[in-house]
């Protein structure tokens, strides 16, 4: 499972003003402490700072990677902040993220073959986010059709489904399983990223439902998520999962999880 | 989700003496506990006792359903047991469990008829328990074909396609996870069922993975446990994946379970 930390992003209260400020200590810290819980990415995203995103995501890389040895993910749908940045970074960057929408697939996939980055690719497009999986498949498959027109390799491709509020429709996570399955068959080499919150978004007791949601989509071939690896209980759980689904033989990490004390057993 | 109240099993160590010693008193509250927690049914099991079993089946389906509405599920395999619990059993019993083995099906069958209840089909034939899904899948065929043959009706089949543990054989969770979809994809109106905590033997933190398998197997089609309902992080987990898979519309027993206290939100 690739895992890739989520706190570093300026939506996030405590982050805006050390962003805004340019305090690399505490972005540091952050970033070390997502690592230390099992990270093997660490997103950054500075959307909210508008005007000011590109010399913040530039600082951001250089400021986390001084830091830490895990590659970043470049969050944003911006080419001047993805072009700024892109040349600071050490390692395979992941660009987060294109999408069938002609312009910003046109204006963003040329940084990705650039920077030889790996690249999440939202199945929407100029129509919108689609209710349907036959809907969401079909813009997966041409996805990864353009993408390898355009050089870029499989084991660079991370395809995000798009997770919408069961509480708004109530087949939003059955369409992301059935979504996954069915591209997954078709584009093994493929990957999978998505959030998890989205799904639970106006329900109570909001982690259990991103937990369960977490480990019925790596049954369906997720394998990666944007998380906060400091969810104890959401770690444990995928944990689990990959040595239930065989991704981790005879559970080798899941026990050594155990020994050092990072599985949270569940009441 | 078919939910069946584990507990009382002589092979636990607090129920032997107290079948053998008739306490009605403590294996009523133990039922009421488990229907109170969200069992849909009450599994009696008292295979420890071998000559005493037949007597001591009777005795607690009459006790137990003193108690409580539910139906009870009759958990064994010995034909003189079922036969003398059989009768004074109220509602539809169900049956745990038939096999594809020859004698053990030509011997429990014809009571299944008699008695209009449900069954346990296990996925193993006389030649053992097979490693692979595609002879697993094909046991259940048969047993279903079977079945129907002898006039039960599909929804008073469940199939249990047995777990292994993953510490002994890595692809355990797997095997069972395909056996699942694809029985299910061929016999959409045929029920599943089976234990959780086989899976997790000799591995640390067990319940951390029955829950995790609880969860990918409900996502390849499983609607039926045999498990403890007063296990409170595993009840939760299952109460978000029946929302998460649609099984409950909008999430309103999801926010009812909450509401009443019953949803334990993960650490």
């Amino acid at each position: 499972m690739h895992i890739v930390g989520e706190r570093i992003n300026t939506s996030r209260k405590a982050i805006a003003p050390a962003v805004e400020g340019r305090d690399a200590e505490y972005i540091q810290k952050v970033a070390r402490d997502q690592v230390g819980a099992g990270a093997d990415r660490i997103d950054v995203n500075a959307g909210t700072l508008v005007d000011g995103e590109p010399d913040a995501l530039a600082w951001l890389v250089q400021t986390v990677q001084d830091a830490v040895d895990a590659p970043l993910c470049l969050d944003s749908p911006n080419p001047a902040a993805l072009a700024k940045a892109l040349p600071l970074h050490k390692g395979k960057a992941m660009i987060n993220s294109i999408s069938a929408e002609k312009e910003r697939y046109r204006r963003i996939v040329p940084l990705v073959k650039e920077y030889g980055s790996a690249v999440v690719g939202l199945c929407m497009d100029d129509e919108g986010l689609p209710d349907t999986a036959d809907r969401r498949v079909e813009i997966a498959h041409r996805l990864i059709s353009d993408l390898a027109d355009d050089g870029i390799p499989a084991d660079d491709i991370y395809i995000d489904p798009l997770v919408r509020p069961i509480s708004t429709s109530s087949d939003a996570a059955l369409v992301v399983l059935e979504t996954l399955q069915r591209v997954h068959e078709r584009h093994p080499a493929v990957h999978f990223i998505c959030g998890l919150s989205n799904v639970s978004f106006g329900l109570p007791a909001r982690r259990l439902l991103n937990q369960a949601f977490l480990v019925l989509a790596m049954g369906a071939g997720l394998d990666g998520a944007i998380l906060d690896p400091q969810d104890a209980g959401l770690m444990s759980l995928l944990r689990a999962a990959e040595a239930l689904l065989n991704r981790d033989s005879f559970g080798l990490h899941y026990i050594q999880a155990f020994r050092d004390g990072k599985l949270a057993v569940t009441p």
